[in-house]
């Protein structure tokens, strides 16, 4: 039987793509990449860690608002190119504020958002604090 | 407020990710990419349609296999790079005739898999069946 390394098969830009679901309750939380060293971290801390595109760095998910993602289970896709993170994840995994990054609903045939009104953080306040540390 | 269109940002192959969860159990069932045509022919049908990379083509998901997906709701995230779709399965998405793609659970520190053992439907019948029709 392969190893997880040996089924993946990443793209030509050497990542996979990431989906992240709250392991208790279902929700989507967010979708973000991995390459190797990211994956091979998250497999040794049990902390999700991505590789951030915009930055070109590892990323420990949560290392600066402190809301880390603890992994609960990984799974992989039939065509090895995608995983699946069940997670348990504090505070909220969106930037904005959100629990999840999906918080945006199309509605109105695609001309029109219903955004969800509640926030688990400031953002403000969270990134402002983790700064001046 | 923006449209959908007007929100999303297509990667530089024209492209979203697309996460499919199902609409009932919240199980992620696979990943898809979307170009804008197919996302203007999802929001249209209401059947969920793809971009497909390997045939270069839109893909009505389950054209050939029966086993559509009737879309519940779509969602945008933050970036505006990624939709999750909610989905009302018929039969499963994957076609190794699995549920969901994302089937093989990482064991042992990433050194093997455990698989879902339970089909919910025959591949070989149903991609024959349809190929004969």
């Amino acid at each position: 039987m392969k190893t997880l390394l040996e089924a993946t098969k990443f793209d030509s830009n050497g990542l996979l793509t990431a989906v992240v679901q709250d392991a208790e309750t279902g929700e989507v939380l967010m979708v973000s990449f991995m390459n190797k060293e990211s994956l091979e971290r998250t497999l040794e801390t049990g902390k999700a860690t991505y590789w951030s595109r915009s930055r070109q760095k590892l990323w420990v998910k949560g290392e600066e608002s402190g809301h880390l993602q603890t992994v609960h289970s990984i799974h992989l896709d039939c065509d090895g190119d995608a995983l699946l993170l069940r997670v348990h994840q504090a505070g909220g995994a969106c930037h904005t504020g959100h629990r999840s990054c999906f918080y945006r609903e199309v509605i109105d045939h695609g001309n029109a958002f219903r955004e969800q009104q509640d926030l688990v953080f400031d953002p403000d306040e969270v990134y402002r604090r983790r700064r001046e540390e």
